[in-house]
């Protein structure tokens, strides 16, 4: 068999998440039936993190085997033409050794979370930004973000259905830059809690209204506890942006 | 009668472009739709640049007189819930002097143009940018809009349909940037020919692609003929930024 990684971009406003469901439409699914073209037969895809419904991609990574020896931009050109119109891009496709895994050999997952700060909504991203109305202080928001730097017990904010066998996560680098109207929350981290991008993002507008000081993302963190954080963040102004490995 | 300055955002993707056309969905239909909505009966409503099926807008402004003395903020909040879901939002509504004109007040309208410039096609900005697959120059493009800079006759630049009655512009500024993957082309005047913006910029792809050389878009405006100069680029890579006023 012949491994091949796949960056993949994704608009993720009409699947419901990365991984497979009966009867609902998924990433997963559209990037199987587009490799069942090309190879003629049914092949898992394995990705690097799984995102929900409505969350975007700039470059998912996963990895998938196949009985012949394409030339990695064939894999690309092919799958890119299965998938026309469908939302989903394979950015790059290579060739990769047996022992590479999309998900186990991640060392670092970054994730942008985007925040459209202003009275009137958006027409143009409409489906790609959170509308937060309140103005929004990112001085404190920056503040209260530093907690969240390093390794903690983020049980606060993790999603009840969560997987993971422990709620200890480092996160390596966190920047909130204001973009004009928009601002903009980078997360770089080995792994994720399930909802804890949108939960942290939940948690820092309330101190950007105000509502919360920054001390209190200290507080919440401290009480191991998901009554004690924010509430999740919309998903549709989530987007996975890479996998290092 | 009051009258008021609006500023509108829009997706051209599902639009006929901006001026109203017989049994075909167009921006300004829609605002007038929702005008009625709020005041009861039509009231025309002036933008300051027409756009083509297809273009977006940041900030189109535009004008409309009612009968009755609204605060600004209500005329932005009533059009915005009336056009909810339609792809255009209101930016912001003033109250102005009877003299303000959207059309014939704007002193400056700003365009930008984005090209994608990577062999995939892009799966979250499919009707938001040009996909250029070729590798573009950014310098020697750079090189060749600096002769389209300035008052010049633009004949080889201009639609045949255009009804402006001088071939005679001239650009105040004009700045290309390189973002990653994309490249984004700003230009400043105080009003552009039909599809002039589109036209100078599937002249200076071909610069990029270096099958003209910078020169060349001197010769092609030199020689006042259509036919001198480069294709048309796709309308949805092109947004109406601004009319200063």
């Amino acid at each position: 068999m012949f491994r091949y990684k796949l960056t993949i971009e994704y608009d993720g406003t009409n699947f419901h998440g990365w991984q497979r469901q009966l009867n609902l439409p998924t990433v997963q699914e559209e990037v199987e039936k587009a490799i069942k073209k090309l190879s003629g037969s049914y092949h898992h895809v394995q990705c690097s993190g799984r995102t929900d419904a409505g969350v975007h991609a700039y470059g998912q990574v996963a990895h998938v085997d196949l009985e012949k020896n394409y030339k990695p931009f064939e894999v690309r050109n092919a799958l890119n033409f299965f998938l026309r119109e469908k939302g989903v891009v394979i950015i790059e496709s290579e060739s990769v050794d047996n022992d590479f895994h999309a998900r186990f050999s991640t060392k670092n997952r970054s994730y942008v979370y985007k925040i459209l700060n202003r009275f009137p909504p958006s027409a143009l991203d409409e489906n790609r930004l959170w509308h937060v109305v309140k103005p929004l202080n990112i001085e404190k928001i920056i503040e209260g973000s530093k907690f969240l730097l390093g390794m903690h017990d983020f049980t606060s904010f993790r999603a009840g259905a969560c997987q993971s066998h422990s709620p200890i996560k480092t996160i390596d680098e966190i920047k909130i830059i204001k973009n004009e109207e928009q601002i903009h929350f980078y997360f770089k981290s080995k792994s994720f809690l399930h909802h804890q991008v949108r939960n942290m993002v939940g948690t820092l507008k309330l101190v950007g209204t105000e509502k919360w000081t920054p001390l209190d993302v200290k507080n919440a963190l401290e009480k191991k506890d998901r009554r004690a954080g924010g509430p999740t963040a919309p998903a549709h102004g989530l987007y996975f942006i890479e996998a290092s490995y």
